[in-house]
């Protein structure tokens, strides 16, 4: 492979979070629908890039693009000769949301690949972009799709999973952006984890810590795992507000607030005790067709997530929540109809991954600091198969999940120069051609 | 007037009722939108049926419809030379209400004047059958819209009251149903309540007192009045559900399910004072458009309701509520943004027309019984104009603003006979011609 010249890595970031970020403009935020024609459209996107810049690309069955260098297309396949190293991360958004989020770690393994094909390197383990399907649970209930897929974990009850509108469901979505959904419905495994040798992923931070502490960049040790269900109804009596008495009363409102605090209070007490643990009431609402302001609500839903790095946390926090829904059934007369419960494992970084991460962050000058990871990542899912993952955070003001999230650029290519080396270590380049 | 067979009432008012059912079915139960299709059918429909037998009809500027008899035409100008008496109730519903809340009144009211025609009464004063527009606060945010309309209270602010969908103005909609707008935006009364010698208005019970207490019929002696907001907003901060600390949170839905709780609390325990109140939150809901199990609310919005039949009542629980208001934007770091503040005011039904009902239902075998109406009804806004009114409920299982509500016809009939001999009493009838 001949040494080329080093793109302007600053610009063609630029010009694709630019491009990315026409793709997803909804007047707010930016909404790139999982498995939709957003999502659709900044695959394509890459794919198109990824080929001026004379790189190869794939699609599995689940519809995930794979990107690699022109002399390395055994990493393409399924099974290889030699183990690779992927590099991940997602390009769908939740609706209304930022344009960095899960893009940023996409956009900066395509940098390393432009450095590695401008460098000439010959991998001992090829070097794998992938850019992952479905990462946001925003659209269909569930996180992880594209990387469930790839392991062969998409069970059928999520292939039924409705849109968030009501509408279609996630198999009629993945066959529509091109998924092969015999293959994914027998369960079959898209990727052995036997054939990665390890995975990075680079993820702006979704949440204060890094901008609380002025860092830049940070190793993250591990991530939240959740237990969730998309859609908890309580179902009491309607009535007509003044006519009924507070004794007789079944208002599904009162009960699910109670609810609500009552969680809320359990959550305090518990952190307070030093466990690791986050609850969400993202979804919340009486019945738009029976919306009155004099009616009792004779019901109200709402989505419930628990979040934590411990799986005994996890099962605790939510037999607690069971345990008060069926006090609330007693004594607010109601009844609470609960959906799938929907899981995501908490999952540990690999430590050789993390060291070597940090020994690279200590020469290029960026801090030598850990984060634990709230949000769940793809990189969960490939550490609970056992490969040796990894990630790196990059500073990020004002959160993620919505339109206000603000990466700076500078921040951004520090941290895809700490990937950058980071890859080059587990492809074990072995110099230039 | 020539003396008529008396028509079969039962039959009349069962297949008004029947046709109003057909107008008003929704697939669930009744809707029948204020100064909408629905509404506005119903009225063509008892205007029809009304001139089929010999009364005369006119409308007023408010779109409201009256109907007297064939020798009264003076009763449908608004200033007449003597006094007349009206029998009134709505035609208007909740979305997915019941047949009966409103239109028993008026079915009542005309059974009432086809046996005053059948008998050829010469009345001393005369009487009027009022369908009134707008009852239900469902449609607008404001409730009693056609009689407030009546007595020139319609401020510009309520006639640009938004309509549920978001979409048209309460103007808008009244303009679409015939009403004179520049008439009802200047304050003009269309009527004078000294004209008003006496008003009755018959409804089904919209609780379960009366059924629980076996009672057909019963005489209303005050009527709860209200606070309300229609929309209030308390916004915090959007962000990733994992990935913001507790200690940074400004959780929407967290702080909207402490206020609710806490007003919970706040109501058990003033009732257990005595005081006559009632709390509903009708409507509450985080933003659709920014739904997502993974993100915090950033914003939950809220209908906010208060009754009770005294006026310190409701102005100690509304400081209250927003007392704790303020106290939760301290705490939650949030912000409550409040709509209009819209009021109802308590009213006492009269005391002579109140005991002269209880003679009458002694004398036709019904319960001598009294009880509050916990629900707002028109009779509220002709008492606190000063007009001698009274009511009469009608024993209603499954409460009302529901499709569940069910009035037996035996329970109907006997009740409008009581309203027959009440009216009777009232327009001094002189015999038959």
């Amino acid at each position: 492979m001949p040494i080329m010249a080093v793109p302007n890595l600053e610009a063609v970031a630029a010009d694709l979070f630019a491009r990315l970020g026409e793709i997803g403009a909804d007047g707010v935020g930016i909404t790139r629908e999982t498995f939709g024609p957003g999502e659709g459209a900044a695959f394509d996107l890459l794919e198109a890039v990824a080929r001026e810049h004379g790189l190869l690309t794939a699609r599995d069955a689940a519809a995930n693009l794979s990107v690699t260098l022109p002399d390395t297309p055994e990493a393409l396949a399924p099974t290889v000769a030699r183990p690779c190293v992927i590099v991940a991360s997602h390009l769908d958004s939740v609706p209304q949301g930022g344009n960095f989020d899960g893009a940023a770690g996409v956009v900066a393994g395509f940098l390393s690949l432009l450095r590695m094909q401008a460098a000439g390197v010959r991998p001992a383990r090829p070097p794998r972009l992938m850019a992952i399907r479905g990462e946001e649970s925003a659209w269909f209930g569930k996180a992880y799709l594209g990387s469930s897929a790839l392991f062969g974990k998409l069970a059928p009850e999520d292939l039924a999973l409705k849109h968030r509108s009501g509408g279609h469901t996630l198999a009629e979505a993945m066959a529509g952006a091109g998924a092969d959904l015999a293959r994914i419905g027998q369960g079959q495994r898209l990727l052995d984890p036997a054939a990665v040798a390890a995975y990075f992923e680079l993820h702006i931070e979704q949440g204060p810590v890094l901008v609380a502490r002025s860092l830049p960049t940070a190793i993250v040790t591990g991530i939240r795992g959740n237990v969730r269900h998309a859609r908890v109804v309580c179902r009491g009596e309607a009535g007509h507000s003044g006519a009924v008495p507070r004794w007789l009363r079944r208002d599904a409102v009162f009960a699910m607030a109670e609810l609500i605090s009552r969680l809320d209070e359990h959550w305090r007490v518990l952190q307070e005790q030093g466990l690791d643990l986050v609850v969400t009431f993202g979804i919340v609402g009486t019945n738009p067709a029976e919306h009155a302001i004099s009616r009792i609500p004779g019901e109200a839903a709402f989505s419930f997530e628990v979040r934590s790095q411990s799986r005994d946390t996890l099962e605790a926090f939510y037999h607690l929540m069971r345990t008060e829904c069926r006090a609330l059934e007693r004594t607010r007369k109601v009844e609470f109809v609960f959906d799938r419960r929907l899981d995501s494992a908490p999952a540990r970084m690999d430590d050789g991954l993390v060291k070597r991460l940090l020994a690279l962050s200590r020469r290029l000058g960026l801090p030598e600091e850990t984060v634990p990871s709230g949000a769940g990542h793809d990189a969960a899912l490939f550490a609970n198969e056992g490969v040796p993952s990894a990630m790196i955070f990059i500073r990020n003001d004002k959160g993620s999940h919505n339109p206000e999230e603000r990466m700076d650029m500078a921040d951004f290519l520090a941290g895809a120069d700490l990937l950058h080396e980071g890859l080059m270590e587990a492809i074990g380049a072995e110099g230039t051609a």
